[in-house]
């Protein structure tokens, strides 16, 4: 195995591992170059670059991941040095154009950006196969009693689809928020003024006024040099940005954003509210699935070799694990938002990397997981009755307060406790735990 | 001072303390309050309670506060004993009417939103205030060519325009999120079926039905006692929650979200964006502000009387203490969320309440001073030009290399750093700073 | 209520409400009187005030705690209006001693842990409690062979007595840590260097020297206006420090730690530590109290009036709400501690207070509920055996695959789920679960 | 590269790439080995395996990483498929010894704390190298007089030598905490018990007196089969433990931690301290690293190619990012720990591994660009001194408020501000900032 390079395949992170290539190194260095490629096609599409050369060329130079790695610590960003590599195995005409008037941070948030789009696409797809799969299943259970729990306690009787209704719910809220998303390009220079591009466009207008004023016998080649800054130029500079986010498939923004990190912090809290509903579906899976209780069990259990009883709820354990980490790898995206000094911090945005890659990891995972569970879910009916069944009736107590009045209901059910049959005290039509669900029916779609 | 309970009166919280009375314990009693007279109301204007009550005699009873907090203790959450403090103040006829229907958790989840609806009105009213103050600000200080820094470094020129108008960027995004909230009330009864409710209206319309059918002359007596729960019944509740979201002022959710908490996280997530918005303008404030810089200065420092040189950037310096506590308080409340098990869950719940008004309460109290801050503004001119000076010129050496290229520029970054006068050494129409700001005009509305 | 100051009297903090004194704003209020008594003790005890002076007189002055937070706001903290205080109320011989040499934060970090002292010792306490009173419940239980679960399933079997024992160490562990700590007194002065403090020393031993001088007929009196800051000086300086330590009762330090934050983060990690202790014996309490299980019951549960059967396990509720929420005010700390610029920094000291504060409270009330907890904590031996027995046998498959292989044992498992008899399978000899507890007693003490 | 699972070589973390080979897939790989290996050598040590078998072989076994990673997420572990990837590689009389009597997550946790052992030993040397560093750059620079500054404006002078000092004692401390730490080996069993393996020793002694007892003449075959469980048996499964913790290298504690984590939690603290130590070191090279103030420079500064008048603090920037990310992480092993379910929790658990490993790889990471940078670390007295000098002498204020008189001094300082020499207006001999570093000299070994 390598060892001049961090090296991570996985190993402990199976709540990730094999859900998450979206996200992995070769993803990223791919948009990286897909980020450069973005700024060439930009400068050929508003006529800066000549139309004859094309940044899809980038595509094919050769790189060295590895090298990469290891010269991004230097100079804090692995842009530097893919930029030297690109050039490197550039065609002559192309070279020149490679990374023009861009700066490290608009290549490498463009790039996060681009496979961020890419990772919400995959976890929006796995959210759509939950929330099709809980409705279905919602509705095949719409009519199986259960009992509802507060603090751990049978309190009222709810039905199994109301409870897969309310995870539903969560996932579909989560995929709204997911939708509502804007992932946008960074194109703004080194200090987010664009005024290298300011100059090249200057340059690049100025060539062609001269050349037309040649042609109009005009003495323009003086000034032409360093003409003004004017609206021409300007319009330019802004139809090279809204290009640039053309070209990466990427929202394009009116002003760079690159201490204005609300494109990070907004991504990161909807995915963390995506894993949050598919927590809270598993942490209900877990403990429906504890051997006392067996109401629902997983597609397929999570086996023992040495205990072939267990039928461990993995996916469950898996997203519950992802559920547990996600909301600190948020706060640090919002911390280095607020942190975001200058016109380039130093050291949150930086921090913002790994942990926006570990939560796009995490939502992969857990999604991808969430929707094997949710399609192979399966209700063990006579668990559900007998669970709903173990206060002796007492389920419907709160039914009881209301129509026998709190004091009877507390004789009645201390009665219970010292061993009666509470069919015999109470109006059996008072008992039925079907007849005391509420709305579940109609929230249960 | 009280020893009876806890007691804080903000003695260590000046990021917050005088303003946050909208989250202050009398704040959250009057919502409690507010969320019980909202029960009654719901109920009478479905014609369920007699049209004779009102839920607003609940708002005159006495409350003993301090005795609330000490009995939430032994079942958890203050709704308990409130109810019972109710009970015992209200009339003989409005009695039996509070509460009815409604679980600890409707009362409390409605509350804290009642009053986070308030937090976030005045949150968002001093957003606007940072808004608009950082508008005209902007526009002032359009022209005034300053250092443009990354990683702690001169990098190329900007404007204290464009930087403010950054800011206001943020303060735009944070007020569109806070405008895009949707803050519900909750009505879900002891599991989220509104069992009991059902029940209370099936009472109530078959009392209504027996009344009709005696005068019809038909013997509905008995069916009276048990009908069906028909769609009469379900409709009329439905009809009771979102009577009950109008009453309390809130958004009406189709179905209870009490273990579905993305009304929570949405709300912190928010919240946090905004301290997130306001911290990194206070972060650039306070290094402008720093001896060796000077560039702006708060309105009024925090002056030492030991060391009466010094101009503290106080409000800065509150506002960045709020930004370094709101993420975690917003992690916690993502985490309640995906471990909210059950119908009610065993703890995540419980953990929700004091950080979200935390949350709150630095949000209020950030806005406040950020309003004051940018309101209040000031610029020093001459610190501009002078640290904008402080490289020799070099502040344009990306221009100089675009034009020079690259190895020519670092000749002559090198001779001046060896005491060369840069002037000397390149056409000086490339040295204005103020001619390298590329889109600074054109962004600083 | 109060509506001038922030107040909190616990009203939805059921987790910490009424057993928080120790860390209440008059708590803090009377250890930052108890900084400033320390501050004029020190200096009388050195000999550079007056004998006749004590700080003592500073604990009778009359405060006005509200104005106090009102004013705290902008110079940044409340000792600044504090010490005005101070010096109204005090004697005129006593005025020009108070504060001599200190600045806010030397007064503020020693009395937070003045307080974290305090509010160590309670948590201490109560975790002693529970650790003799889980001592005494592990013995009573300790052969009382329970299911031991992993994953939600039942793996092998386990004791009551070995679980409240693992409980046990993690309590003992957190004694330890918190036994470990030092808590020391701050006195470094406006920037960590005690110059005001040498001055003042200078002063005092030229005055002296001046007089002894004198004495001995020499002309001392112009040197004694600027001596030397000489090794008299240094060490008068430095036992000065060490008695303000010894008169506040904390910890001496060689040397100030206004920006290395050790001491905080250090208190913050054991705190939080013990808060982990006790959510992991919360998680197994309410697991084990689940209406399924039954197999725990907290001493008295926290009673629904409307549905009688529930015994919610109230504390253990209160106990998990704050270990979901320590973890993320400890990881405050470490970002004040890693941000703590300059001599004192601008944000980073004061997000720890309300941190810290809270951490404590956090404690102190999961402390106390757990050693009612713990004191009370019930078994029923019944509801264990049930479900110790709840897969028909199979809890000993571990050792079945051991004994019989583990195709012979898986073949067992299948034939027990289509319905066969273990006993009728297997020797009985392996089947008892009591023969398979392993080193459950021996680690049970 | 390879898509068929997580990759991951450090492009987009800089702050580690490189550094981090001990805690990178293929050191944790063969801490797992190592693990398996130490139960065999216990086995062996303990006379329970045959003498003729040694665990080293287990090292040669071929594996295929990959395909771990890749079934490690069905069972939600590497180590099943491990093990089945190490019986088949291994010679027959080897091969039933192979895990015998352990579970997966003694595997795990073992071979995380023998990968956290190395960490930390690389975390301490390079912190050792940080101190050393220090104390000579704080020794060098002892008398370079230095504004101090409080919340970022200058309040009295300090010492450069005193700041390093400062950064010094954090260091010291952090190596302290890192000594202090107990890395223990895990073995448990499935459930904690150990029961499996008082099995495997029970028949081993049987066997053994079995064969005793044929030499005896005595018929112990029947009684050999199922002995009880005596004293022998436990001190042999007692010393088999430790003989585990002794192959492995780790401590051995007296019984299993597997759902008390105290030592994650313990060594998450302990590095999240010593990132924070040099956290601080980092702020504060990053600030006197900034152009305005330029008293310190990194050893060499990460260069802009376009900008090269740059010098940035690029180790600063990275280390900050790895302070601003750790505490976070650490929160996760907090409430890892709190909820560290039953006998094994359903999620905890494995949120625990990756958050371990990424706060070791940060502090790995940091440790070692903190002792580049200490090392290096390049001192301009000149800017020191110009910017000691920022505030026209005022830097002194608080001397001549406590000489002057507080009413005094504003009038000085008043003057100064309109233009007045300061000089002129008080005596010169107060004026001196090295006269006024108080116990800066005493404080800098």
């Amino acid at each position: 195995m390598p060892t001049d390079a961090s090296f991570d395949l996985g190993l402990i992170s199976p709540a990730t591992a094999g859900r998450d290539q979206a996200v992995a190194d070769d993803a990223i260095l791919r948009a990286l170059v897909e980020a450069e490629v973005g700024i060439v096609d930009a400068l050929v599409a508003e006529g800066v670059a000549p139309a004859g050369i094309s940044g899809a060329a980038l595509r094919d130079v050769a790189l060295d991941a590895r090298a990469l790695a290891r010269e991004a610590v230097a100079g804090g960003n692995p842009v530097i040095p893919l930029v030297a590599q690109l050039r490197v195995g550039a065609s002559d005409d192309l070279m020149p154009w490679i990374h023009r008037g861009a700066t490290s941070q608009d290549i490498l948030d463009t790039a996060l950006m681009i496979v961020a789009k890419d990772a919400v696409g995959r976890i929006r797809a796995d959210l759509s196969r939950v929330e099709r799969a809980l409705e279905a299943f919602a509705a095949e259970n719409a009519d199986v009693v259960a009992a509802g729990r507060t603090l751990t306690q049978h309190a009222v009787p709810t039905t199994i689809g109301l409870r897969a209704s309310g995870w539903r719910r969560g996932a579909t809220r989560a995929i709204a928020q997911l939708d509502a998303l804007e992932l946008p390009a960074q194109f703004g220079g080194a200090a987010g003024t664009m005024a290298a591009m300011v100059e090249i466009v200057r340059a690049s207008v100025s060539t062609q006024r001269s050349q037309n004023g040649a042609a109009e016998g005009r003495h323009a080649a003086q000034a032409a040099e360093r003409p003004p800054i004017d609206c021409v130029v300007l319009e330019k500079v802004q139809a090279i940005r809204a290009a640039y986010a053309d070209a990466v498939g990427l929202a394009h923004l009116d002003a760079p954003w690159h201490t204005q990190r609300f494109p990070v912090t907004e991504l990161g809290d909807a995915v963390t509210q995506a894993i949050d509903a598919l927590g809270k579906m598993a942490t209900d899976v877990a403990t429906a699935s504890r051997t006392e209780i067996g109401e629902l069990a997983e597609p397929t259990g999570g086996g023992s070799s040495a205990m072939p009883q267990k039928q461990n709820p993995a996916r469950s354990v898996l997203i519950r694990s992802a559920a547990l980490r996600a909301p600190q790898l948020g706060a640090t995206l919002h911390l280095a938002s607020a942190l975001a000094a200058d016109e380039r911090p130093d050291g949150a945005w930086h921090a913002e990397w790994p942990a926006l890659r570990e939560l796009l990891r995490l939502a992969l995972g857990a999604a991808s997981h969430a929707a094997d569970l949710a399609e192979g879910l399966r209700v063990d009916r006579d668990a559900v009755a007998r669970t709903l069944a173990a206060t002796d009736g007492l389920i419907v107590s709160e039914r009881l307060s209301a129509v026998l009045g709190k004091d009877r209901a507390a004789e009645v059910v201390a009665q219970v406790a010292a061993g009666a049959d509470l069919a015999t005290l109470v109006d059996p039509a008072l008992l039925d735990p079907s007849d005391y669900t509420g709305l579940a029916r109609a929230w249960t779609p």
